[in-house]
């Protein structure tokens, strides 16, 4: 199944011939935007052959950033480029970038992709629909020869499984410390830049301000069940939840579990069972989409014959609004304060990590929801409760997301599946909103 | 604070003298029991002594089975017991045994002793006071001339900490393939054996069958903090808890913490901690001493941002009555059913060890309580959370145990602390006892 490796070479010819047609099509009327279709059949044969890149023996992915498939499946994407009329390149920060030039000077880029980096043992669509669907919109484009107002920008970014390394290039928050760190795979952060032909310590001049990027869509699986579940086409993405994560640690005092009655007992698990318990009713006490999860626990000593003397457990709040997060772990710290000096224990709460919440445009989400409209298809609103390579550019970035449904809500598993249609439906929905924005932002 | 070393050798000369003593005594008349009490002061300086062997730097005791502590102190306990008119020798399981002969032929042998092995950073009275005041109590009847009709052997269990291995040598449950495994220190258990004068290959000479033993009757810190807090000199035990252990995993549906709404969760760790609280809740709904500990637990795969797919845990109860550990655990399996079923999730028990209780001889029980009125000592009965070398004896001999308080009911730590005369009262008790049931037992 291995797919015999196309190395991208610049190639001149190529590139004059793009660059006529592109000036060509700026001279002509531009096509009805309703009568332009992505080719499902052509898409959807570049996402299967795109599996090829990294297929294990459960069927799934190995594809992680930085490894020989992760190089080899950039190299036949850049070939899609040349054909869709781009002129492939791989940034500082390990992206592959295909520009199309539009056709009002002085305009900043609007930039469409996604990721093609899998987790270990991961899916075949989670990025990759995203990633293929943007460079088969150019080439739609490309073969109708119409030409936006704005540049178009079609990225794939690098590493999104890793950390997002690629898309946070842009907004500067990727250090020259991290390059020493493990990637998913083999190499160091730096190495694993450096082997797919970026150059990390010039990682900098990624960096976009506010102003530099006219948009960011970004079409992905929704990782979740809801679209499938309700059997909706096209998620109309409203934002990237925020995320706020603790370290919770409930100390009681471990004693001997024979000799130590139960009315004796400062029981750290007991207590820790309880606010684990409570915090799922608060977070379902109230309406929204909020999400509270408890994901690791450890007690220590961690014996069967010993009472636990310390339980910590991990606690992360997800939501479109930070206030929200902020609010809700207000009463979850007040009540596991209650619960564990009823237990004479005592509960420490440790903040490590905030992701903020991402926000898509008004506008965008309209565009969204018009163009599902305009093709047939139905849609939900909904956040977006996993973390995309999008939110890299809130504040840098008005930002739209389109949502496809995840068979099942299976994601980062060889499962995970989005159907043919689904994903063209997706690319259809991205054509469109890109030709609406395009006239949006003017 | 190393005490220089004293190498046991069989001293034919001294061996001739007690034998002589014990003859000698036989034919006097008994001495009122009333009259005997140990030595308070030479009991404390021998624990005190005690303490040099493998004392640390956190003031605890380092005196792991095997050690060259361990076997160092068995040697100043051998020079004890020759003091004491014991001809001392190593059994094939390692155990010191110090045999006292009695005036009435044919009769079984009461033993009595503990172990002073200790965990690593352990303390200087868990075991070591029960085997101090055997021997203390061989002194007084040696130095009183007082003759039992029982033969009476004064034991130092060996390796208690690493599982019983002296005493359960009796009950021939001690298989030869044990001897390959690591012990506490830094041999294995054949090797250690070998190291403090046993013969582990031999160790089946060592099985007592019912009858072979008349008594066996052990004094020990109770290691909980019952009798501290009441004030309560001696405890009578009731017998030593059986213990049953559960492996339980709840099984659920591993997703994204970002993706999946609440209500889709089949959460693993939500459903576990609704288990781990019913499971408290339910062994206090009843009046008793039972007890259940929930001492270990994990979720798998156990990221912050991942619902566990899976929560296990340990699930411990004991009591002195096997058949109400077996009906608790049947209202902790239909209520854990019945949450786990209510949240999407299955709940499985598996059953690893059981240790049966070991009752003590009503007999024994009240000789013990009779003693200690004798003595001005207040007592009261309880159980035995925690398991002994008198257990192993369990269905070979009728039991008994004394406790004495254990300060803040610490132990196997450095901070455990029985006071000097919380000791003294305890071997009193101990001396009074066994001339009781020496007479009780006829």
């Amino acid at each position: 199944m291995k797919h015999a490796t196309t190395t991208y070479r610049f190639r001149p010819v190529i590139f004059a011939a793009i660059l006529l047609s592109t000036l060509a099509a700026a001279t002509f009327a531009r096509a009805d935007e309703n009568e332009l279709h992505v080719d499902g059949i052509r898409l959807n044969a570049t996402m299967t052959h795109m599996k090829t890149f990294g297929m294990n023996e459960a069927g799934g992915s190995n594809r992680v950033a930085y490894s020989v498939d992760n190089k080899d499946a950039l190299a036949y994407l850049s070939t899609l480029m040349l054909e869709s009329g781009l002129t492939p390149q791989i940034d500082v920060a390990g992206n592959l970038l295909g520009r199309r030039a539009g056709k009002v000077a002085g305009l900043a880029p609007v930039i469409t992709g996604s990721h093609i980096d899998t987790v270990p043992n991961g899916g075949h669509y989670d990025g990759i629909v995203g990633a293929m669907a943007a460079i088969e919109v150019a080439r739609t484009l490309h073969d109708a020869d119409y030409v936006t107002d704005h540049p178009l920008e079609f990225v794939v970014w690098s590493n999104e499984e890793g950390g997002k390394i690629g898309s946070r290039s842009l907004n500067g928050s990727v250090k020259v410390e991290e390059f020493a760190l493990p990637s998913l795979g083999d190499k160091s952060l730096g190495d694993g830049i450096r082997f797919i032909g970026g150059d990390p310590e010039r990682i900098s001049l990624n960096v976009r301000k506010a102003g530099d990027v006219a948009a960011l869509i970004e079409l992905h699986i929704e990782q979740g069940a809801i679209l499938d579940r309700e059997g909706i086409s096209i998620g109309v993405v409203e934002g990237i939840v925020g995320i706020k994560r603790w370290n919770v640690s409930v100390d009681g005092f471990a004693n001997h579990a024979g000799t130590t009655p139960m009315d004796q007992r400062q029981d750290a698990m007991y207590a820790a069972a309880l606010v684990v318990a409570k915090i799922r009713e608060i977070i379902t006490a109230e309406p929204g989409r909020q999400v509270g999860t408890v994901g690791r626990i450890q007690a220590y000593p961690g014996a069967p014959n010993v009472i636990p003397g310390q339980v910590t457990f991990s606690l992360e709040i997800r939501d479109l609004d930070m206030a929200k997060i902020d609010r809700l772990f207000g009463l979850i710290q007040s009540a596991g304060s209650e619960l564990a000096d009823n237990n004479a224990t005592e509960i420490r709460f440790d903040h490590f990590y905030t992701s903020p919440a991402a926000i898509t445009d008004e506008r965008f989400k309209k565009l969204i929801n018009d163009s599902a409209d305009a093709l047939g298809l139905n849609s939900m609103h909904m956040p977006s409760g996993a973390g995309h390579d999008a939110q890299s550019l809130g504040g840098i970035a008005p930002l739209g997301m389109i949502f496809v449904p995840s068979k099942d809500g299976i994601s980062h598993a060889p499962t995970e599946f989005t159907s043919a249609q689904q994903i063209t439906d997706g690319a259809n929905v991205l054509l469109q909103t890109i030709i609406g924005l395009d006239e949006v932002l003017n």
